[in-house]
């Protein structure tokens, strides 16, 4: 078989899921070199997956001469960079998203790929997660008819640290990015406006860290759809993660996964088990189909599912979220460009 | 028994409803005039259930001496001047909704039965409805924590007739209202601020009478809650009515209703029935539930559970909604009134 | 409108729920005499239906000129008994379940209708149940193929007074029979064996008056399809009354009815309601549909969907589970005609 | 850590899922050698898994001096005279199940497990799967209270070859045997007797051969408690395998697992996936589990979940539901032995 030797940037914990992945399922896949500044955490990784090659510095993976393709999984602030200086070295690039916080910079980094003629694919691992891969396939296989109405529900079990806010970029950089770019994915059209009514009901630090907690997010679609994001910080029940999608034929929506599906009757009432907590469980298996995907179309030449573009139109959304929050109006994605 | 003796004003088909349950299902209430001015058809409803009294003039059942209490389903435009002549007349009033288009003419008729001393209930027969009512009851018992984010979706099987638009004050008048207060039933708190992206999607002709037919409405509570509330006029898969709260110590939803409760396992996929097609399945019980809460409260001198002032805010988010589809921009309710 | 002039025997539990529905949903139907030996409460039910005639002997609800149809709700020891008078009477009739506890009672009751050409319809609601229906006529539509599995839940909330198994007949007899008739009716063929697995589990007391509580009852079909009953006298989680079939083109199943259909997501599960109570509850509907087919069929005089036959084969069947459970073996039905 | 190095013999199926368990999700494990009749097929699994040492030979396995612990994937004819070998040979034993359809050898095979001293777990997967894992939690739990009565549908695809039930035992030894175990487990007593009543409905063939595909299988436990299975060997909708534990204090039942948990409502209905089809993907995770409890069991000295006296067990259970075939009548367990 013909292997795709891979180098991976970062070994924090999205680190080692690619690793697992690549390591443990990914035939086509050989990671060959690992790095991080965490030389200590770098090590380990590399040795219960059985990686003999690691470096405390990003550039001597990208530079491996074995190398073929990176995967960048380190701080967002690096994303940028580390793509430009894989392109440049002629190396496939898999990047976490988001690709940068700054339209400029992301627009640089496409620049590099497009120049290189690389490939690049941003990780936006949803799409792979088989119900809303399946919601996809009813809307392109035209069972839900013309899109009208997408709904995504979007709430994570517990806030992070108030202070992560100014590094992520916010809320909407870092949590809603991935429904900004499942609306897209799913209806099939570009976003064109975007107006959110927010709150910070969840924790007071996270307001005066000027971010916010709760949010509803209404956006417009170039093909005359509407949609509506809801978003919380935190749900007691656990991560929840709905889509809906309702068009002129029909309407197909996807629940969140179980750990199991047990029902107890009892002399109260009827109880089952809580959601899957959080991403690591709930897209597992999202995570490995990505990867696999990503080294299956390296290694025959095939398009990327997810592009580089798709990466910057997630991010010119989530500003446009933020400039609706700070002028309280409507905002026309056209105004952030 | 002391029974509460009933006159019902228009015998169309949601006055052919409230009889049947007066008849049947109330032991408190007798029904002893009905009018309308299609007296054949008043005629008719009449005999079916044993009703001696009829006549075509509404004036005649205000008047009757015998009527106690005065059910008032005739069109949206008369609702106003008989409640207020059924005031002065002394009667108690249950009035469809809404009570009018206009916010004068509606504070006109509160005022007349204010003045007059008499009880008067708006018939937002949702609140009735089981599921709703459960959801209602887990916010008041504490399930839920302080409310987040309100969720309904509300969709109708297929559009009115386009010019009905224009009669009916448009989609957020006759078919949004009963979202709107039930916005405010469930969240406990008034809605402060409403922003509407509609479109037109369903039926050009709806648009053309200057009404929409498919919207997001995100909703903004006096308590801090946000919500949202996604319309359509055509779900080709029926009726579908679902609430969602979400707050700081859990979420409850409660899903449509279904005539039968079977899966089908065939070598294709599963299969189930579809939701209850319209109004008059899906709330049968919810109707039943209003007329016995409404005479049991005027015979025993209680508390009405929906006021006129209910019925008049309502229309202020709907008049506030459609003001944010003409400006589009979010619309205060302080700005309507 | 044909109207149908009804006599009902009996006015207790089910006796009432009859002549609610004749009253209140039959407009076919009117009731103009009930008998009970307890006549102080008949006469409080034939007030509060506005029914003018009572009777303490059923003999005068039989023979009063001016019924046509004859509801028979007393103890199952005077059905056959009130079924041969008014079959003798010329009037139609309909008999709650079970005919009698004696094959040849039964037969009896039968030959004295066959005799005098009138119609008997017998009492068993579930057919009407809109879920068991549902089942039904997927199995009718050739959905299912070949009926393989048929398999039967059917569990009480609580058990009646030890005592009552004597006059009952016992489990079988009294609950199982349900069951026995549901099982006949979906599988569309008749029971030629019956073997009985069955315990006293729920009460002791239940035991000693020589009855059981707890069973798994195999059935076997002419037409070559098997099927299993469990039944229980407790469920401590309400009424559990499910039906599932199995076949070589797919499954069917039907769950419970819950009073309403939300969901509640808190920190330790998610939590729904239980299903309806008790039969009452459950069967509201199927009480009324059948009511309204017996009415429906006699005015029209068409066939009968459940036929004195019917009640006498699951009598059978009851006679075998009882005899299996002596015997310890399979008993074949031909064994107890 | 420290490893436990294992050597795997049989190749197929199951044997290459145990191997990519061991290798990619065990980190404790390391498969230092393979063997199979079959060579060739041997080579290519060892190779994708980078198992260096192959044999044709099992019991190179066996002997292999690095080989502390031997698992047993070859035909069900081979298992016990593996263990015995094993054994003397003191390496610990993982064997698919059944051990043997011969109650002498299979004694013989847990005579030699005992006089070495060694460990032996029986390959009864389902008890890790998390659906009937929570299930027993729950009993353990007393959320259930004392058992009553225990429900298992277990229905397979599509049947195998009719020849293979020869080889196999049948299908209460090839299929059934599961379930037997899973009733043992769940209720946690013992099966004191077996009534079956089979037919041939799915493949004529199956007849011929001397068994049967559709059975109604009723046990009786030493606690008491009852309990039913339902077989068939084909169900055109997929793998259909749930259980129900009902008892004093309530009841909990486990549903199929899905691919997705989407729902699409159209105009005709709605409409959801078919189960996951096979036990390959339904108990994926149950393999992996009950792999990586083996190990770990090994590793640290611990008890094992399922011992060789289950896989016995579950024999006698199948061999007295085959004599229940045969002589149509209940059968005690302890007339097996």
């Amino acid at each position: 078989m013909n292997k795709l030797k891979l180098g991976v940037i970062g070994t924090g914990r999205i680190g080692k899921v690619h690793i697992a992945t690549l390591v443990q399922n990914v035939p086509q896949a050989e990671v060959v070199a690992v790095a991080d500044v965490n030389l200590a955490g770098a090590i380990e990784v590399a040795n219960s997956f059985g990686i003999s090659t690691v470096f405390s510095n990003y550039k001597d993976v990208i530079n491996h001469p074995e190398v073929e393709a990176v995967v960048i999984c380190s701080p967002t602030d690096t994303h940028a960079q580390y793509i430009v200086e894989a392109a440049q070295a002629g190396k496939h690039i898999f990047c976490e998203k988001p690709v940068d916080l700054s339209l400029p910079v992301i627009q640089g980094a496409l620049d590099a790929v497009a120049k290189a003629g690389v490939k690049l694919m941003v990780g936006f691992n949803r799409r792979f997660d088989p119900n809303f891969a399946k919601i996809k396939q009813l809307v392109v296989d035209g069972k839900i008819g013309d899109p009208h109405i997408l709904k995504i529900t979007s709430r994570d079990p517990a806030p992070p640290p108030a202070e992560y806010s100014a590094v992520s970029g916010g809320m909407f950089m870092d949590m809603t990015i991935h429904d900004f770019d499942m609306a897209r994915y799913i209806v099939g059209s570009e976003v064109t406006e975007v107006y959110v009514k927010s709150a910070v009901l969840v924790d007071e630090a996270i307001g005066k860290a000027g971010d916010v907690d709760t949010a509803i997010i209404t956006l417009t679609f170039a093909n005359g759809a509407i949609g509506v994001i809801d978003n919380s910080r935190k749900a007691v029940y656990g991560y929840d993660q709905r889509v809906e999608i309702f068009g002129s034929k029909g309407m197909a929506c996807a629940d969140n996964n179980y750990p199991d599906n047990h029902r107890y009757f009892a002399g109260d009432g009827v109880h089952g088990s809580l959601p899957l907590n959080f991403f690591m469980d709930r897209y597992l298996e999202a995570y490995a189909n990505e990867m696999k995907i990503f080294c299956h179309a390296v290694v025959n030449n095939l398009p990327l599912q997810v592009s580089g573009d798709d990466g910057l139109k997630s991010v010119v959304i989530a500003l446009a979220a933020k400039k609706s929050v700070l002028e309280q109006r409507p905002v026309k994605t056209s105004e952030i460009r």
